[in-house]
């Protein structure tokens, strides 16, 4: 059975463990600080404040789709040296960068 | 005093009871969302999976930011036509606009 | 005839002369910009080289729509404190902020 | 020598000929476009109007960003492939992909 084939959800991907901890530390630090964005609007605080809360989660959320579109392109472009199947490779790229371009 | 109290100043937002719930259930939904992202990450999901899911959360966590921007519109307006100061209002509002827009 | 019910381009936007010169200047500034980066396209430079232009171009572009939209705001809390329309106008601010908003 | 000829390792991207002229043809559309902005502006066209002009070409330079990201890609892929140094690539493609992601 090909596995170019199958459904990208049956790929895992493998993180180094350096990189799984830097994400997961982030994705958790992403998390309280929506709790905290929360908490602001719950207690009335004022709207410029919270904005740039928000502001800054949201540069924090693109700085780990940044990271995960690295940890593709990386795992990507080395399976394409591996197995030469360049056309697929690409075509998936592209697809993964749309997806996440704005 | 608490300094916490003193900034952006000392002004409370007033939040009507149907918009203040709706952005507390965006933002618990956007603590779910990223949770969920955290667990991909952690079980070692592939890439393109992840990436889609945080877009998914860029445009929710912007989407709260874009409400937000509208209440403060709606009370920078109003307080305008109250207190007629429109040249300090309108300074304030063209630096959250700033910080806001990338 | 109520002004405020005629179609948006039916009102002109006062512009300051020195508002309006820097306008055209940074936008006659992007058209030479854009011109380069086809004589770049045309001329088979390097993808990268490309890229850093066209998100120049674009920073230039998002800068001429920020002033815009203080030029906006300045005119509509102007409008709304001499005419007092509040909801008609921050209806209209919303508007033209979601359309411009990423 | 001609500084002009030396960076980004000294590589003239090959576009097909139906590429090469699909992103002409669109520069060249974003170039007008941008006159018309600059006309408007002149003529005092009502705000919400410039705005959603400018967010058109914005998109419109988006696009080629994107279509030229894709060429990247391409020849990035075919030439770790080619020549197997997919470390420099790899690092090559962060870089790009950093520049241009905002």
């Amino acid at each position: 059975m090909d596995s170019h084939q199958e459904n990208s959800s049956n790929l895992q991907h493998n993180y180094s463990e350096a990189s799984l901890q830097d994400l997961v530390k982030r994705l958790s630090r992403i998390e309280g600080h929506i709790r905290g964005v929360k908490n602001m609007v719950e207690t009335s605080r004022p709207c410029p404040d919270v904005l740039v809360q928000i502001a800054a989660v949201r540069g924090a959320v693109q700085q780990v789709g940044r990271i995960i579109l690295h940890e593709y392109l990386r795992e990507s472009v080395a399976r394409t040296t591996q197995q030469g199947d360049i056309k697929t490779e690409i075509e998936a790229l592209k697809t993964v960068l749309d997806r996440f371009l704005t």
